[in-house]
């Protein structure tokens, strides 16, 4: 196939429709149960070439899905998380590769999770649902790779939570992944990482609504808690200049000449902007899965069990990587990439690394940066060179 | 008095005791309302001194009160929010100084406030508690000062809310106050603290036992909402380095040998402490307080009937200032303090200005760092020597 140049102008892949993986054999867990019969949602892009090498994992984040790039036939408005980056003549060119999103275990949209029923019960699993972590995500991604016939892939990706996964590939499946892209990510979280998990996961499971987890069954849902999450949450997507540069102290009403209401209703701009946030997550997310997903992040640590060495836990990394971060990310700052970099340049593996200069802190990596898309668009035009594709 | 050298031992004031001021007449609010009878809880330290011009005014900030120094003779644990800096031969030394300082109203510390009685109804204020602003409280300051006697403070000082306070001093009063001590302040609150102010508020009233604020009708506490309230604000207060020094990944307990529990209760030492001060917090602060006081920090921007010149705003100022940041303040960064300074400077004010390599955060304001002290210090024996003291 003849690649379109990277001045093509991109379109999308159009309409997609995911499907539902059956994985009938249990999973073995880090937290030392297995846990099956399982299903997971995925998506494909573009097409496997006959070599079967030209496949490319995208991992995704916290609140994001299998669906990342095109639309569903049934909703012109339900364009996938990445679109800006997967699609034909896009940095992740589906004209040449074939790419993969996958709902994780434990996930609300479409793969096996708390709201799922638990077959030895016929209820939903709720709290009884296991604790996964990115590595028990990575070996569920891997029998995905084995069902569709992929032995290695041409990368593997992520911005965020999804790039914990990516470098957890790395690790965990050394042989299976010729490059990892790490994007706006971290090898561990800190302490004020933590921390706000923590005030999102105790907003959630202190609102009464919530029953222990078991909402499903009481006919609730802790919209309150897991609306109050996701503003939290949200701040910490943003730099403290974007929010500025976006809201200011703009009040929302000013029928009073611009003086105050002096009350607790809505009175700034950032506070309306705010709620519609946390309002419209709660409708839509399983705050189960918001609680696993938090805990996840909190957990991924693969240092740890070299005493916190972390060039010693890439030792056996064989994948090439190009890193990203940004400048204003405060809730992965580019020190924490930086640190991988190291790591990995301590076992002398090739690595690419970017430090974009943009404004929108942990955000960016979801949108549209020239230098960043240019950036990524490099990097997987040399892998297509390296594969012949 | 011979004024102690600054080598000296610094020692407590001692056993302290409150007085409780009664004010019949009505105050005029910013919300267009009066406010009254009201009575405001008050402590001094030191001596006035026969010219009446040794006064200094503390201003409290979110979760102090009127007791700046000392103890209590039923509570030795009870030592005033700022005794490091307020004592004999400490930096605000009471051996040269009368140092007041005053429940705001509004609090829960014995001034009146949301959880008082209304006299009109013979229940608690609850929601139907005036919203007041910093200004508000500047008024009803100066009227305590009407009846202690004091035309003129050497100083207004406060830290935080308290240095909104201690600035909104200079331009109501400007011939009140000889100097205007402001520290870790910031001449209006960003878009980011609104928002985690708003977080907080959205916890606090969408906690089923709120009741819309009449929580005491119904016996209960909005206990879960200002835990969370209190987390979130925590956060923001410390600095991510001094979490990351303080608490890092450390785990709680290791009882499998350092592996995860996989669950959600308390798994690293930094949710153990969160938990507890959003616990104790919850136990001993009014909710309704929590939302007038993050209001009144959200509402502060005395550049905002200036068109937003805070130069033109601080014109009449004729009070000479001490400004002091933290470099690690990312609440009220440096770069708050010297937009102030630069207005003062704009305006020909006397200005002092101290930015202070602490690590600590916001909280570094509270804390007996040496170079920050030494600042302080130096500043009142500056002024002590300016009025012969």
């Amino acid at each position: 196939m003849l690649a379109p140049t990277s001045t093509a102008v991109p379109y999308s892949v159009g309409i997609v429709t995911p499907q539902f993986l059956e994985f009938p054999e249990p999973l073995r867990l880090a937290n030392g149960t297995s846990f099956g019969p399982y299903s997971l949602a995925v998506e494909t892009y573009g097409t496997l070439n006959a070599q079967r090498n030209n496949a490319v994992l995208v991992c995704h984040a916290l609140n994001a899905s299998h669906h990342v790039a095109g639309v569903y036939a049934d909703d012109p408005k339900s364009t996938g998380w990445w679109d800006n980056m997967v699609g034909p003549g896009k940095p992740l060119d589906t004209d040449k590769f074939f790419v993969i999103g996958i709902n994780n275990l434990g996930s609300c949209f479409g793969s096996t999770g708390p709201a799922s029923v638990n077959p030895e019960t016929g209820r939903p699993w709720g709290a009884a649902f296991p604790v996964v972590t990115v590595e028990d995500w990575v070996h569920a991604q891997a029998r995905v790779a084995d069902r569709l016939g992929i032995a290695q892939f041409a990368a593997v990706m992520g911005g965020s939570l999804g790039g914990m996964q990516a470098l957890s590939w790395a690790i965990t499946y050394p042989e299976r992944l010729r490059h990892c892209v790490v994007i706006a990510s971290t090898p561990r979280l800190s302490a004020q990482n933590i921390a706000f998990n923590e005030v999102a996961r105790r907003a959630i499971i202190t609102d009464p609504d919530f029953h222990g987890g078991d909402y499903y069954a009481h006919g609730t849902l802790p919209r309150r808690g897991l609306s109050v999450a996701r503003m939290v949450g949200h701040i910490t997507y943003l730099s403290g200049d974007s929010m500025a540069e976006k809201f200011g102290r703009q009040q929302r009403q000013s029928q009073n000449g611009g003086d105050y209401n002096y009350g607790f209703d809505i009175e700034f701009e950032v506070e309306s902007y705010l709620r519609y946030q946390g309002e419209k997550f709660s409708g839509y997310f399983d705050a189960n899965t918001y609680l696993l997903l938090t805990r996840a992040l909190d957990y991924f640590d693969p240092a740890k069990t070299c005493g916190g060495d972390l060039q010693r836990a890439l030792a056996k990394v064989r994948a090439s990587f190009l890193l990203a971060s940004f400048t204003t990310d405060w809730r992965f700052p580019p020190a924490n990439s930086r640190e991988i970099v190291r790591a990995l340049l301590g076992n002398r593996v090739p690595v690419t690394y970017a430090e974009i200069d943009a404004p929108h802190g942990h955000d960016a990596f979801l949108l549209e940066d020239a230098r960043y898309h240019a950036v990524v668009r490099a990097y997987y035009e040399r892998i297509a060179t390296e594969l012949g594709l």
